[in-house]
Formats: C-alpha cells, sequence, structure tokens
C-alpha cells in the first residue's frame, strides 16, 4: 500500500509499504476513506531529525471495515471514525473516560502500528477504538465526521476542562483547527462572550461564524492589554497552540482564580508555575484529548448539523501530494488538509 | 511598641517600632493576643538579603480590637482573627470569594504595614478582614482559632482545589503544619484514604490523629514507588511543601487525568508542565489560599470542637524569644510557634 512517511524536517514521502495484517486477535484492518494532516504533525515537519527509517505519519481517519476481523460490534463495509490514539475501552483509565491514558493504548505510527496518512491501517483493539458512523460514504458530512477524531474533540475537551458554562466569558487562544473546535465547543456549551485572539483573518472569520463573538489581532503584550480592555480579564482561557507565547498570552489575560485548559503540545519542558503563578491561583489544566469518550455526544450533533468542524478542511489532497499538504499547512497556506487516498 | 523584625537570613530581631495609628478610616488598630510564626516565614529566614531597614514579620494572629475606630461591625474588646492577608470584603475578587487577590488587600510586614509578631498592628479595610470570635480571650480554643489565620485554612483551600469529596483517596505531601491540616481537610470532605508523605514521625504521628489513614516515610523515587504500592495511584494529591521535590513527588504518585493542588509557595520559578504533564492530563491548581472566605465555615468546626488544628502548635515562645521561636522551627525542634506579647 502506499502511505506517508516522515524521514525528518519537511521530508515528508509517499512510499509502498507492506500492507497491514491482522497480528492480535483484537486488530481490524481497514481501508482509509479519508485522512487529515494535524497541526500537531507540524511539529516534527518543523524540528524532526533526519532518520533513515522514517516514521509513518497521520493520526485522523475514517475508515471502512475490510477484514471483517472477529471483532465485537464491526462488520466489513462499516464506516468508522477513528480517534487519534487506539484504546481498549475497557481499562481503568478508559472506564473514566481517560482512553488517551489506555493502560493498553498507543499512537499510530509508532511501534508498527500504520499512520492514517496511508491506504490501509491495522488498528489494535478495534472494538474499543472506533466508532461505527450511520452514514453512507459519501455523505456530505465526512469532513465532520472526520474532524471527530482529533481537533473537534480536542476543542471540546479544552472547553469541558476549563469549565465552560452557561453565560461565560471565554478567551480562545489560537485560530488554528483545534482553537476554532474550541470556539465551536465553548459555543455548544453555552458561552456568551467567546474572545478569539489569532490574526490570521480567513481564520478569524470562520472563528466568527463558530460563534466567536470578538477577535483580537495583537500579539504578546500587545493581546494582553486588548483583551483586559475589552473583557477586563477572563475567568477561563482555552490555550490551543502550545508555545510559550501562547501560554504568556493565557497567563496575562486570565483573572485570579482563573483555569487555562491547554490544547496545544506545549513546545517547552518547563513553564512559568512559580510564585506569581500561585499567588494568583492559576489552574493549568486540559492536556491531550481523550477523543474516544467525547465522539458519541459530539457525534450527535455533527448527524443533526447543530455544529459543522468540517469547515475547518479548506482544501483536498491526494495521498500522493500529501508532501504539499505538509507545505501547505506549514507555511499557514491551508487552515487543514484532507487527504483522500 | 516592640515587635520583630527581619534583617536577613536567620537575623530575627525584637525591636521598639512606633505604635500603630489609625491612618485611614477604615483602618483598625488592635492588640495582639497570640501569634504565631509559619512555615513561610521560613523562606526570608534561609535566604533573605541582609537589609539595613528590616522586615516587619508575621501574618497569622488573634487580636483584640483596641481603638473603637469607625469601622462597621467591631467595638473595643472584640476578639477577633485576622487572615494572613487583609482585603476589602467588597471588589469582584472578595465578592468571588478570592480574597486573597483583593484589589485593595495586601500583606501584613510591607507597605508600611505592621507584622503580627508584635504588640499591635494597624490593620487596614479592618471590617472587610478580621472575623468576630464568640469566645473569650482565656478561651481553651485559642490555638485553633489561631489556626485558621492560615495553616486551617491553608490546608482547607487544598483539599477544596483538589476536588476532595466523599469516599476519596487523597496524598497529602509534608507533614508541616499545612499538610497536617489539609489532612484534617481532607477527612472533614469524607476522604476515606489518606496517605501522608512525611518522616518526620512526631508530625506524621499527630497526621494519623487528624485523620491520615496511610504514612509514606520515604522520600523521593522511593516515595513514588511505595505510595504506588500502597494505592495503585491517587487522583488527588495536596502538595503542602513548595519544593520541586515534592512536586516531583506528586507529579509521581498522581494518576493520569488527577488534580494535584499546590499550598506550598514555590520555590521555584519553572516548573515541569511541559509534554509529559500534558499527556497525562495531569490539573495544577491550588495556590495562596483566600482565608477569610472559609473562616466563617471552618470556625462552626473549631467551635463545636469536630476539628482540633490548634494542635499543631507544639510550643509558646513570648514575643521576646522570637528568635528563638524561628531557629528551633528552622531546626525542625517546632513543628509550628505560637507566639504570646
Amino acid at each position: 500500500m502506499r502511505a506517508a512517511v516522515m524521514y525528518g524536517a519537511g521530508d515528508v514521502r509517499i512510499e509502498d509499504r507492506p500492507d497491514p495484517k491482522i497480528v492480535d486477535p483484537t486488530d481490524a484492518v481497514v481501508r482509509t476513506l479519508a485522512a487529515c494532516v494535524c497541526g500537531s504533525d507540524l511539529w516534527p515537519y518543523a524540528s524532526m531529525p533526519a532518520t533513515d527509517t522514517g516514521r509513518p505519519m497521520g493520526h485522523e481517519f475514517l475508515v471502512v471495515e475490510e477484514t471483517g476481523a472477529d471483532v465485537t460490534g464491526l462488520t466489513a463495509g462499516d464506516l468508522v471514525v477513528a480517534p487519534f490514539t487506539y484504546s481498549d475501552n475497557t481499562c481503568d483509565y478508559c472506564v473514566k473516560g481517560l482512553h488517551i491514558s489506555c493502560r493498553n493504548g498507543g499512537r499510530y505510527g509508532f511501534d508498527g502500528v500504520d499512520g492514517g496518512q496511508g491506504e490501509a491501517v491495522r488498528v489494535p483493539y478495534a472494538a474499543g477504538t472506533v466508532v461505527k458512523l450511520p452514514v453512507a460514504a459519501d455523505s456530505a458530512l465526512l469532513p465532520s465526521l472526520l474532524a471527530l477524531s482529533d481537533v473537534m474533540t480536542t476543542g471540546h475537551h479544552g472547553a469541558v476542562t476549563a469549565g465552560v458554562g452557561r453565560g461565560d466569558a471565554v478567551l480562545v487562544v489560537g485560530d488554528g483547527a483545534v482553537g476554532l473546535c474550541a470556539v465551536i465547543a465553548a459555543k455548544r456549551l453555552g458561552a456568551e462572550r467567546i474572545v478569539l485572539a489569532g490574526r490570521h483573518e480567513a481564520r478569524t472569520t470562520l472563528g466568527r461564524e463558530f460563534g466567536a463573538t470578538d477577535v483580537v489581532a495583537e500579539r504578546g503584550e500587545e493581546s494582553i492589554v486588548r483583551i483586559r480592555e475589552m473583557t477586563g480579564g477572563v475567568d477561563k482561557v482555552i490555550e490551543a497552540v502550545g508555545t510559550r507565547q501562547a501560554l504568556d498570552t493565557a497567563l496575562g489575560a486570565v483573572l485570579d482564580g482563573g483555569t487555562i485548559s491547554r490544547l496545544g503540545v506545549p513546545q517547552y519542558e518547563q513553564g512559568p508555575i512559580g510564585p506569581a503563578a500561585f499567588m494568583r491561583n492559576i489552574t493549568m489544566t486540559g492536556g491531550a484529548s481523550p477523543a474516544r469518550a467525547y465522539i458519541p455526544e459530539l457525534l450527535a450533533d455533527v448527524l443533526d448539523g447543530s455544529i459543522t468542524p468540517g469547515h475547518v478542511f479548506d482544501k483536498t489532497f491526494t495521498l500522493d501530494r500529501t508532501p504539499d499538504a505538509y507545505r501547505a499547512m506549514a507555511d499557514r497556506q491551508v487552515l487543514k488538509a484532507l487527504i483522500r487516498p
């Protein structure tokens, strides 16, 4: 099969790789219907040291069950969405709804598991991982259903862990696909005022469509001054970038006693949690989303059209053109690339 | 009046200072009945650079209202407890119960305000700060009432922000007065299992009296292994020390998705909130306690004898011997010193 493999920063290649086969009885082999490039794929794309072996890429995909493996609840031909990590759905963490920490779980593209940016994938613990979709393979909802694999469930995780509720004022830092989905999620949970910090106009315009009431295009200190002028400070912040600058914006804009939920994978090892943050009673929460836990709830809203996270996909590439998709996203010419094998 | 002043690490002196006078109409001048040395006083006692001017010390005290100032609700002769910062009790933060961030609030010993380790104190925003106590000045409850000024309300803040509830397993890191009060607070909120990490036997014995079900005397990596063996990991941790080692113990023992509430003033500027903590969905919360907000609720429990935080005071010193009290606490010969002017 063909699949995207990263060999180092800026070096994504489409290669022939062995067709995936069932290894464990809990596996399913599935055919990829649609995949995408994630903002988090851009971090290694910017900085991964060169390697001879390469790493299969992609962790967001819609698939059609192909092998009819002996996995409860799945039949050949089923259309399913795969959350961005696999999980058994039975361990103590999964039972708590924290599938991202599954005792038997793992990430696509590691430990001999295929990436989603390819023609087929062996999905470990398939019954505990994928969620069946009650639509046909040509459904117009496909992009929004694909968004459930990561960006929409991640944005939702930010709103949930920040404690967003009816009438709240919320700041979302970052106008990438996750930030925009966090806007959807905050609105869905009843936020009244949603300030989106981002300076890419096409994206913030989409953010307004999703429910942002205000946009702050300034950066750094200026953005903090602007947000404080507009709102007086906010109790709930969703940080959807992962840089220290984004975290500093969040810390500057949040009120004492407030909560910052981080959704962007931190591009730093140490952060400012010294006496200043302590005296201000800032809560830092969030983290990698347990996407699997949130899919059923959000799926209902995609199916009835009340949320449309698929609008974050602004360009479709064939699998062979996946390297172009990376380049376009890294250059910020494309918000989020959909890949069609 | 006489008062304790710190001139640098290890250098606490008793001096004659000007008698406090009303400066603003919202002030009260009060006579100190009992004060104490705080664990947080030991940080400057260990490291404060030498200074010519000195810093009045102490922020926990019981007082008798003396001047009969024009302050609502206070009458000369009233016995009151002062939380460890002053606050107006009317600003937006105070209304939210976050008195520690009061827009007009501040700390004793700074900005021309006296410290509590002295014969008298000018208390700014007295009506919004102190809480009347319905007992006589010779009440046997005085030590427990004095504990409401900081350690007990701080321990309670840890249990509240960690989300401790009925049936929970909780780890308390640190057997100082705050850690021990966190044990009281966790038990009071219904925790079923309370593991106390501390290696000072007299203190952990008191911790067991307060409600700790298990004690872990190991340190560092060994303590983490021991706690994980005993409990399988805990969802809720109260970190009551403030060192990086204590935070690392908390991070090692907490389950993914769990919460660490920090009560010890961090002795570090940067902390480990990089990708590892992010992937584990660790929430970091807590901070400086809004003591004033918690006093009414905890006062009721002190008055009816259901909690006895005053047991943390294991030695009483006269004001003149305050320097000895610092030394004894720094040498860990005394858990918490009560000062009687």
